[in-house]
This record gives structure tokens, sequence and C-alpha cells, in this order.
């Protein structure tokens, strides 16, 4: 019999995190198992628990921010060992042969199987996943801050990369929280012009020392109708709807307009704005194993570090209070105690 | 004195076009000044003598699909002789200096000028405009049939080259007119797998010669339902509201829904869309002339034609008529008879 997983589970939608313990079952060939030492708190988390989405199965162990060792892993796992320290995102497995797995698009394949989605994650002492998702932490990144980089943090960096954006870019990032700290960052060092669009200006000061050359007030129609013609990418981080039609005169000519937050209301948008200028609407989640290693390694090099507030996972059900409150800065991290 | 310019003009919105003459001014040094042979009639002259986007001037010269041989030519026009071939499509000037110009992108200039935008166009027996806009067809080319190239053609040749479309792509056309049939014929011969979208399936077995794989009634949700997840860019040159939502859900992960059709009604967008599957939502209008003159070669090599029906230009109000009726098959053009 296997070792017993001990995590943090919500009986049903909305429920407190109670202590709850699971078999994992015999570890597949192609599996690793974490230790977690650390795990951060994604909005997505909160999204599942309270089953928003419509699907989320109970008892449900949140957590796909989880960095740690690996304890275990399968005969067929490769290019890792027991003691390397990884991390694991929201995706923990793909099919690995179809077109998208073998092109290096792991994300788009069809079979693609999230850490939270009837599975269990990394509110717990130990979580598994496929081999290629555990993904190892280059020298000079703190584990204790490199968790949301594998959700959050991929988020806003796969648009770098996927979108094309160079270093003579114009770049806004709209919604300044766990994501939008970490694209200004990527944005800064990227070697682009960086605006930053909030709705809460009084952390102005904080926002140009992560890197951004203005700050402007993202509910601010008129402010932002001035800055017309202006950004080759505006990446928006925010589940709320917003003046798209402002934002979209705001492009330059190829300019993109980049979602990665999950706006529930359809964006109205206005065909002469796409043609008239050449411009893009787009989106993405996530990103591949090979985008994620490209963005470790940036952050090593570049000192790009996640802004964390942490509480001992023993602590979850206060953590999500202060996620809720609005007042999380930027990305709360549970510390195993379990 | 300048010689008087022939043309056929409306007085005001809506009006039948009738004999008219002016006097076109000194030759700038940087003009060209071309005998028109032929001049296609696209939609947006109807749209412009109604004066649907209120930026028309009267009396109002339409045609910005002309062609003909160069007649006169300024002291700094380059690449150009007396007697050449070339053609004049939607935009007759661009300033030349500013990033865009210079940087090959001159369509997204801000001081450009449209042929028929407060300036006379091809309806006429002479029209002018800056020697980089008047762009040689190359040997092979009918110069009867190319003059729909250097505006229909154009728009849907554009977004192969900007949207980076490869021959292991899959195509969709919605809308099979002048620009949609040029579209089938280009998607095929660029070697992608070509579908059609079309209200009208009585077309089927024209659209299959022009290279349509495939044929779709693209106001049948249920049909477009059935393609999910299938195409990489779908190509819209439609002016009507269709179920965007099944078309975005039929682009296959990180496909494009390209607009070139000006919808008067926002595309609800459903970020979603976006996300899931990294999908894109762009738009162009027709292309710079570098594109022109790649196209224009295309077009030779493959024996890509405008298919055509050719009035005297002194019957330009029938063609009207026949271009209101939406029966023309696929584009009108005008030989001139001044």
């Amino acid at each position: 019999m296997n070792e017993r997983i001990k995590a943090y589970a919500a009986a049903e939608a909305g429920a407190k995190f109670e202590s709850f313990e699971y078999d994992p079952g015999d570890l597949g060939p192609e599996e690793v198992e974490i230790k977690v030492s650390h795990c951060g708190i994604c909005h997505s988390d909160l999204s599942m628990v309270e089953n928003e989405w419509k699907m989320t199965s109970f008892p449900f162990v949140g957590g796909h921010e989880a960095v740690g060792k690996i304890v275990a892993i399968g005969s067929g796992a490769k290019g890792l060992e027991i003691g390397d320290t990884v991390g694991l995102g929201w995706n923990a497995k793909t099919c690995g042969h179809c077109d998208k797995c073998i092109g290096g698009y792991q994300i788009n394949c069809s079979e693609l199987v999230g850490t939270i989605v009837e599975r269990h994650g990394g509110f717990a002492d130990r979580v598994r996943c496929n081999w290629d998702w555990a993904i190892k932490i280059p020298e000079g990144l703190d584990p204790a801050k490199a968790g949301p980089l594998f959700c959050g943090g991929i988020t806003v960096f796969n648009p770098f990369i996927q979108m094309d954006i160079k270093p003579t870019d114009k770049v806004g990032v709209i919604g300044i929280g766990g994501l939008g700290h970490l694209a200004l960052q990527f944005a800064d060092k990227w070697g682009c012009e960086v605006t930053a669009f909030t709705s809460d200006l009084s952390k102005s000061d904080e926002l140009r020392a992560m890197g951004a050359d203005q700050v402007v007030n993202s509910r601010d129609s008129e402010a932002v109708g001035a800055l017309a013609g202006t950004f080759d990418m505006i990446l928006s981080t925010v589940n709320v709807s917003l003046d798209w039609n402002a934002y979209m005169k705001a492009l330059a000519p190829k300019g993109k307009l980049h979602i990665v937050g999950a706006v529930l209301d359809p964006l109205p948008i206005v065909s002469f704005d796409l043609i008239g200028k050449q411009k893009i609407v787009s989106g993405t989640a996530t990103g591949s194993p090979f985008v994620v290693r490209k963005m470790l390694e940036f952050c090593a090099r570049h000192g790009i570090e996640t802004i964390t507030e942490t509480y001992p996972m023993s602590k979850i059900n206060e953590a999500f209070d202060k996620l809720k409150s609005g007042n999380a800065k930027f990305r709360l991290v549970l510390e195993n105690d379990l």
C-alpha cells in the first residue's frame, strides 16, 4: 500500500479547507512525486473551490503553483532525478504523442489534464504529475518565491514569446496583481517601454520600482484615450469588463490586445478597429514546458521575483480570506507545515 | 494649362454618374499620370457614392482598381517610365519618411491619401498617384483583368503574408464574391486545404474549380459547428453579422479569425474562446507596395486571374446596377471608351 497523501480539501462548493488524506495509488511509469515545500495561491484556486466554472470535483484539493523536491520517480520519467527541486503549474499531464505535443505546443494537447481538475493538487505534503510538467528550478531562483511563476508567471510570460514581442515595443499591462506585477517586470527586462494600467493609483511608486515607466488609471477612458495609437501590445490580466474600445484605439498599427484574464462578458470588437490599422485581439493560457524553462532562466538571469506574502499551509483558510479581500501584495504563498 | 481629365462623377450621395471634367493642375514631382484602360468596381465605390462612411466629397469620381499606361511622370518618380503598364488601388499617396513608410509598412502611414477620398479616381480617362503606389504589372497578367487585384485582391492576399500562413495550414474563406473568389485561388495555390463558406451553394462547382476542397453553408451554424477545431485561418470577406462564436470554435488551436469585411455590428468575442486554445481575431485592409508586387508575381506564376464581367465605361450606371443586384460574377470591370 502507498503512503497516504496529507492535504487540505474543501468538501463542497465554497466550503472551508479541512484536513484530508487520500491514497494516491501506484506511481505511474511517467510520473514523479514532489514533496511540496511551497505552493502559491492563484485566483483560479478560488474560482475552482467555488465551482464557478462548473468543473470542480469534491472533495477538492487545490494548489497548482507547487514547488518542492522529487521524492519518487517512475521508470519512464526523463531528465529528472530524486532530489531535484521542481515546480508544477496548472498542467499536470499531456499525451506526449499528438501533433501538438510532438511539436512543442503541449499546452494545446486535447488530452491535457489540469493539476486540480478531477485530481488532487499542491495544498498537500506531496503532489504528482507527468515528468515533463515537473520543471527544474534553476540556480539563483528562491524556491520559496518560485511557485507563482508556474501559473501566474507563465501566463504573462508566454505572450511575449508567442506574440513575438520585441524589446523596441511599447507594452501596457492592465491590472497589477499576482499576474500583472510579474508582467511589469518581464516587460521591463524584455527591454520594452512599460505602462501600468491600474485602478489603484496609490501603488504607483511600487509599480515604477517594478519597471513601469508610467502608471495610468485603467478605468479612466479619457486617460486611456489620450494614449491612442501607442501600444504594440496591451496585456490584460483583469477579469472585469473595461472600455475595450478605448484600449483598441490605444494600440499602435499592428498592435495586439492580448487577453489572459477570463472576462465573462464578450468583448465587443469593432471591425473597423481591426481593419483600419491591422490590429489583433488574442489570448493565451499558461505555456508549454519549453517556454516555462525559458521563463525560469530569464527570471534567474534578471533577478525577477514574485513579491509574496507567506502563510503556513495550516493557515490556508486565512490565506484565502486575504485573497478574497483583494489586498494581497502581490501573491500569496503557503509554506508547508504538514 | 493642363489638359482636362474626362471622368464620370456623382453630383451628390446616391446620384447617377454623369460626364464630368476637371483640371488636374500641375503634375507633382513625385506623381505619375496613368491613362486608364480598365478600372474595376469595388463594393467600397458603392459605399463611397452613397456616402455610407461620411467621408465622400462631391462631385465624386470613384474607381480605385485602375490599370493603364503611364503617360506623364514627375521628375522625382523612381523606377517607372513613360509607357509602363501599372495598376493603382485604394492608396494613392503616403508620406515616404515616417517610421511606417521607411519600414515598408506604408499602409500604416498616418498621412495616407486614398485614391477616391477628397480626390478623383479611376472612372476617368486618366488618374494620378504618387509613383510608389503605381505598381508595374508583370508579363503574363492580362491588364484587362488585373485591376481588381489592386484592391480586392491585395485585401485578401495581404493576410497570407501578414498572418504568416503556411502551405500546411487549413484555410476557410467566408463570402465568395469579388474578394472571396480571389482568396480561394490564393489559398489553393499557397498549398493550403481550402474551405469555401458561402450562402449560395448553387455556386459550389465553380468554387471547387477555383480551388475549394469543400463548400459549406456560411449561415448554417450546425455545419460550421461540425468543423470545430479545424482552421488555422478563417478569412471573412462579408459585411454582415454571422454566428462568430461558431466560427471561433471552428478555429484550430492558435487559429486566426481574420476580418477584411467591414461589419457594422461589433463582434462579440468570448474571452474563453481566445484564451483556451490561444486564438486570434485580427483584421487588415489592402497592403503595402512590396506585398502588392509579391501578389502580382504570385498571380502571374500561378495563373491566378480575376473572373470579370466587363462593361464599357460609358455604361457605368448599368454596371453599378449589376453590382447592387448582388449577382456580379465575380468582379465588374469598366473598359475605357472615354
